[in-house]
């Protein structure tokens, strides 16, 4: 990348950061998932994402085991292999809803575990593990939600363009959008995903609501 | 199986149970992993176990999307579509050890979220979601233990030849056999598969040690 385009800038988990404040901007992780590589589930993946001034466009979810390649490009669509996908819109209640999550531990005692266990009472199912083929299972219509916590910006910015290309709602737990620079003020690494506006507005709901209210 | 072999019993999650007294029994699950099967995981699988005198013996896990098929036989071996595979032997302390719970929710209340917090915070790191793959990743040599609870004889009568074939340990948490009449006895559901010996001693001196000692 930095020998075609001298002028991009590269966020990478595994090799640090390069010209970060740059217009574009390439995040990646080379394995995300690196428990699930460890131990033979073939789950994690490749991520690589492009951003411009800070707002994810492009995003490729790579899972070289199932040879299987998820593009997503914001206003333009998401493709597996090449085929168009879509996320559902038939689960509209929380209480019918899929939702994976890959580590319950992720979440901190306090604010964090106390929204997650909420909304996880509130699903029909919760679902553990999946790295970052969670999401795609959502791009491709057959899960409905996902609630994280704990993320770099590596594990979402190539999540965004293939959930939103595919007509999925993604945002920080408030509900504002995930932007590179707003990862530590806004975001502090929560984010969820829904198959489509009412599950994302009834997550946001539940994520955002006053503990004490 | 009941045209060829009119003898033979069989118990099934879907279908319900036949002569389970018989000498030889089938027990059969054709999806192992429902949740994972309808949210687009391709970790569910098909499991088929043949017992004597309630003893499994023969068994079979098959993930038909990674078309991967792992038949174990006590005594004789376990193979990945043909070939031999081995459980590790290299981490032999629980605190070096990668383990496998498909859901932190299959845990009751008491004795056994003890339990399973105790081995929980013993081990290197937890790894979440699985299903029956996750036993098979035992097998394959990637991961080193898990640990289960409220499982059906169908859940694991397959999966104890997969694991002792492939030179691992499987038990109860009290280190007793698995046997299709102990189990509303003796096992209760609860299964710890361990890749060697020292794990499997460590895994079960934690489960079965009394909470209040």
């Amino acid at each position: 990348i930095h020998r075609i385009h001298p002028t991009h800038g590269i966020i990478g988990e595994e090799f640090g950061n390069h010209n970060a404040d740059a217009e574009f901007v390439w995040v990646l992780d080379p394995i995300d998932g690196t428990k699930s590589f460890m131990t033979g589930k073939p789950l994690f993946g490749t991520l690589i994402g492009l951003c411009r001034d800070g707002v994810p466009l492009v995003g490729i979810i790579d899972q070289p085991v199932l040879e299987e390649r998820w593009v997503g490009i914001v206003h333009h669509g998401t493709t597996l292999n090449g085929q168009v996908v879509q996320t559902g819109d038939v689960v509209h209640d929380l209480s019918d809803a899929m939702m994976y999550t890959t580590d319950p531990q992720m979440f901190r005692e306090g604010y964090e575990l106390e929204r997650f266990t909420s909304i996880r009472d509130a699903v029909k199912s919760p679902v553990y593990g999946g790295d970052c083929y969670s999401y795609a299972c959502v791009a491709s219509g057959y899960a409905d939600l996902v609630i994280e916590a704990d993320l770099g910006v590596y594990d979402y910015a190539a999540i965004v363009p293939v959930i939103q290309g595919a007509g999925g709602y993604i945002s920080n737990w408030e509900g504002g959008d995930l932007h590179l620079d707003k990862h530590d003020t806004e975001c502090h690494g929560r984010v969820v995903a829904a198959a489509n506006h009412q599950l994302w507005t009834s997550a946001i709901d539940l994520l955002s609501s006053d503990t004490d209210g």
